[in-house]
């Protein structure tokens, strides 16, 4: 093709549909352009560069050789399909990736029809693409459906179960298995050695491509095929053992070259001529293309905005803040000095979760278990019941993958299972996907889940020495960000001195009777104390640490003294701690209005957790303003309320 | 052993330490007694038959080659452990299975220091056996770890991910597969194939086990068992494919005869000299010993109290009551008949959630998943997107296993998935594991799903309509047993008129003002109706409907017009709809009493559904009761409420 003039072959192509006459160099010179781009706006956005670049190629074959109007490509995770965002009529829009009102990190069917379905938790694909499957055989239709799934995700047990279910689904699909030999961290299992193993068993590959370029190119190619099916069996059990796949029915092709766009395509083709299920293995690099995230792919599997490479991102790893995953690693630390029983386990987020220092220190006592939260709480439940005291640490929206498990496993059972929480609350960028905010409201109902909300890193060594020292299944939960070192302390960290365990913390008496409280769940307790100074009156300022069982002795006593009382907390407002406390208020008949101040009822898009807190009221200015409301609409609270 | 007079075998035994000096012939007659106190007991007071009777030698076997009272022996699901309940100290209280104070259906470490882990839920018990293996290897002790899994079990995520996670853990584990072919449903999937080709290679089995023995009556047997392992792994694959086991680096023996106690001694003694994960594949047959349980093993799996065999249970099918369950799949037969994009979907409770006649008539448009809820959830989304209707039919219990792809791949993308919630609330007999208390206080806080709680099948056939017409995600809850035809409607039946969609429905007007309203959410609102006949004053009475999003307009007006509300629904109070409609009193400064009348924060163990239904206020004569004690206490409500 021609490149239009002063423009690179990336911004000549536009999209999809200009794929089909690009020569073998153009292909090339294209893949070149969209890791400019994709580096670009990752480093100065944030965003999941690894990934990305490891599927540039993938993505281009995949375009050519499918065509995402009529056919479903179906992503895992979603986080590598910038180059798929790129030719799929969303270039002049990358530059807003992940920003406010900008592209999402991930498929969004709002953002662009080509986006079969929705993602942003791994191993989904292979369950939705079936489905897609299943929905064009009884509507008769034509269509491919392809999964595009990663070796990390494979080994989740949603795609388990959905590989398992391939066969008696009786239909036909192909799943591409990008296999970078990386979940987020360095995959584990035995199916990660399995896969090992088959991507090196070139013998049998270079056979069967043998096999499969000779039918191909022969008249009755297909007959030819089946014909030798029987023959290629016996052979293939001499070259390579049976595989996972194929024992689940699945056939098996590959390993193949993720970045020879030609191959891949020729794979593509050929795979549209087969009627059965059918699993691709394509080998990728993470990071492929850029020298820093390949030599550091964990480090630069997501990135924050502003990231530099070459020098400073070499030194990247030194330069994390001592955020709150940090502190509540350290503190597991502190633990697991001084207490053989103590253990931690990731579910592939070793790195997000700050826990590498743990690894380093207690290698024998610390399980990465893969991408597979559910086994994660039922492997540390089972710990637990064998005398150890299990600390996990996972994101808030990734626990949603484990509630059974916490209840059935650990709560019911009283097992001494700490669940640190991170990433709890709005998380910003990554958006609806990734938000942390139904924690709260589904532990609240777990009978015997004690939930603790730290405001700083005093009360989260209190809160985790607690956990320590009663051998309770708990959660504690923690945002994204900075943790501070005290908020409302006389003396900065030593004397570490927080109220009693399960106890509220009243921070400040309001100067009034009958007047406002305003109380806060962790991060959120430093916006109240911020608002009550901006607050017409002095209110009464209130910690109240334990989301679970929240304490009603002092907070019945402070409904009792208070017109009005504001809860602010970081989750959803419906069944969330603020709703607690006012059916309280209205249980007991006090003469109280209660206001929660929380997320509302609603899937919250990318933009920066600052913008998100902002949006939705959870801000000190915010919540003095709701204050002030109250006060200008009933002319002063004791009257309004009573009135 | 010499029996005692006047005794059984098993009588004489007492428990598992009396099994060693058994002979063969005792150990047959051991069995005979154990199945008939099993049959006895279950078919009296219901349970799980089939299971049970399925694992008597294997139990027998496993209490004689290890010793529960060191070794960790983990069941799954937990509902073939009777004949272990019996040998081990549990023989007096056997009669007492699943009564009120009596022992537990499963395994529980409250009723005997023999249960190692707490189940109901399957697919647990490798995550949990790993768990105790680790523990043991870090404490440096030096026991035995037994998972005892059925096949139905093992094709569960959380199984499979544990199954992937046991060779990265490195440890000596056994996991004992009880392979009869079925879960609860006729099992499914490409690893159930599998199974059954592994059942039927015998070459390869005799030839093991003739290795093996010739290995174990060998001086240095282990070394050379070692020795012979290269040539024994040429061999099997000449002799056999490498299994799915092998491929995650399990070492597979089997499969063996599980109703042979001598045989598997064999295998068990054999295992504790190995010290790596084994696999050890045990044929058995559900309902072993018992004719019509042989004959019927889905019908057999568990039973009703009462149940009869014989003639009677001939015609159990026909004899199963139109209860909740049948009326919703009748419902979906309705839709599906003039419909073609609705298709149905269980998680291997074809029989339980009385989908058979779904299956029978759209045998194209059923999906039985095996026991995999996560997947059918994510799958129902894919056919969703694909331009389907799918219903999901799942316990509420169970529906805890699949939290993450409701919010993620149904409600986040608004995809028309109905997920009829069947025994939710209080469950009986079956206890802690399997209430369905859950599901309101977390699906309330689900952003865009709506959830309706029909009272009677008018409603119930509207609400799935209405889920049709909408194409909206939903849940629709309905407890175990009967549904009534007609609540509270004035012609039955014919007209069907409930209320508009979305709205609560005020059955009953209250007498005076500022008094009592009673609300409830469906099968509570026929208690709330009797109450209200009950109560010293006449209240409102009102059927919520809905309990998200709830009928805000109707309830607002509700709660200014009275001074007393009661709320009933069978769900446990915290995050309830007690609570939120309680919560909106007091956050509008409401002069209004609201009680919240549901189950507390607790494990409920088993009992009838009427007795727990009792103990936890949720009858009729417990909210009539209730009101007058609001009465008494306060003379008067309006006075109260304002005082």
């Amino acid at each position: 093709m021609k490149k239009e003039p002063g423009k690179t072959i990336l911004e000549s192509v536009k999209n999809f549909k200009g794929l089909a006459i690009l020569g073998e160099a153009e292909i090339d010179e294209l893949c070149c352009d969209i890791r400019t781009r994709i580096i670009d706006v990752t480093l100065k956005n944030g965003g999941h560069l690894g990934g990305s670049l490891g599927t540039v190629e993938l993505c281009v074959a995949l375009l050519r050789s499918f065509n995402p109007e009529r056919d479903k490509i179906v992503f895992d995770v979603g986080h590598q399909t910038y180059a798929y965002k790129l030719l799929t009529d969303r270039l002049d829009r990358f530059h807003t990736l992940r920003t406010k009102g900008g592209i999402s990190g991930f498929p969004r069917r709002a953002e662009s029809c080509y986006d079969a379905f929705d993602v942003g938790h791994s191993s989904t694909s292979i369950s939705v693409a079936l489905g897609f499957a299943k929905a064009r055989d009884l509507r008769g239709l034509g269509h491919e459906v392809v999964a595009v799934i990663g070796d990390g995700s494979l080994l989740n047990g949603l795609a388990l179960e959905a590989l398992n279910n391939v066969s008696a689904c009786d239909t036909k699909l192909t799943i591409v298995l990008n296999d970078n030999k990386m979940s987020i961290s360095p995959r584990v299992g035995g199916m990660a050695e399995h896969l090992a193993r088959l991507a090196v068993s070139s013998p049998y590959k270079r056979f069967k491509q043998f096999l499969k370029d000779r039918c191909r190119n022969m008249l009755r190619g297909e007959w030819y095929e089946n014909k030798l099916g029987n023959i290629k069996t016996k052979l293939k059990s001499l070259l390579q053992p049976t595989n996972i796949f194929e024992a689940m029915e699945i056939s098996y092709w590959g390993p193949f070259d993720g970045h020879d766009v030609r191959e891949l395509e020729r794979i593509f083709e050929m795979s549209k001529q087969y009627s059965k299920p059918l699993l691709i293995h394509v080998i990728t690099q993470k990071g492929r293309g850029c020298a820093d995230a390949e030599a550091m792919p964990s480090v630069f599997h997501g990135v924050g905005s502003g990231t530099v490479i070459g020098h400073a991102a070499k030194s990247a790893p030194k330069a994390l803040p001592v955020d709150w995953s940090q502190a509540v690693a350290d503190n597991l630390i502190r633990l697991a000095e001084h207490d053989p029983r103590v253990v931690a386990c990731t579910a592939a987020m070793a790195d997000g979760t700050r826990l590498n220092g743990f690894k380093e220190k207690f290698p024998a006592r610390f399980f990465d278990v893969g991408i597979a939260e559910g086994h994660m709480l039922t492997y540390a439940a089972g710990m637990a019941a064998g005398g150890m005291m299990p600390a996990v640490c996972i994101y808030s929206t990734f626990l949603q993958r484990a509630m059974d498990q916490m209840v059935h496993d650990i709560c019911m059972q009283k097992h001494p299972v700490l669940i640190a929480v991170d990433r709890a609350g709005l998380n910003g960028e990554d958006g609806e996907t990734h938000q942390g905010l139904l924690d709260v409201s589904w532990g609240r109902g777990i009978p015997g889940l004690t939930i603790g909300v730290p405001r700083d890193k005093v009360d989260l060594a209190f809160m985790m020495d607690g956990w320590h020292e009663r051998a309770i299944p708990m959660t504690i939960r923690y945002p994204k960000g900075k943790a501070p070192e005290a908020v409302a302390r006389d003396a900065f960290a030593a004397p570490a001195t927080p109220a009693a365990w399960g106890r509220a913390e009243v921070l400040r008496e309001g100067a009034a009777e009958k007047d406002v409280c305003l109380m806060g769940l962790g991060c959120m307790v430093g916006a109240v104390l911020e608002a009550a100074d901006a607050c017409p009156v002095s209110p009464t300022v209130v910690d109240l640490r334990f989301a679970a069982p929240l304490d009603w002795e002092t907070i019945d006593d402070l409904l009792a003294r208070h017109a009005l009382v504001v809860v602010a907390e970081d989750g959803y407002r419906d069944g969330g701690v603020g709703e607690a406390i006012a059916a309280r208020a209205a249980s007991l008949g006090l003469d109280c209005r209660v206001l929660p101040v929380a997320a509302p009822a609603a899937y919250i898009p990318h933009a920066s957790r600052g913008q998100q807190m902002e949006e939705y009221g959870l801000t000190a200015s915010a919540i003095a303003a709701l204050v002030e409301e109250q006060y200008r609409d009933y002319g002063g609270i004791g009257t309004a309320a009573s009135g």
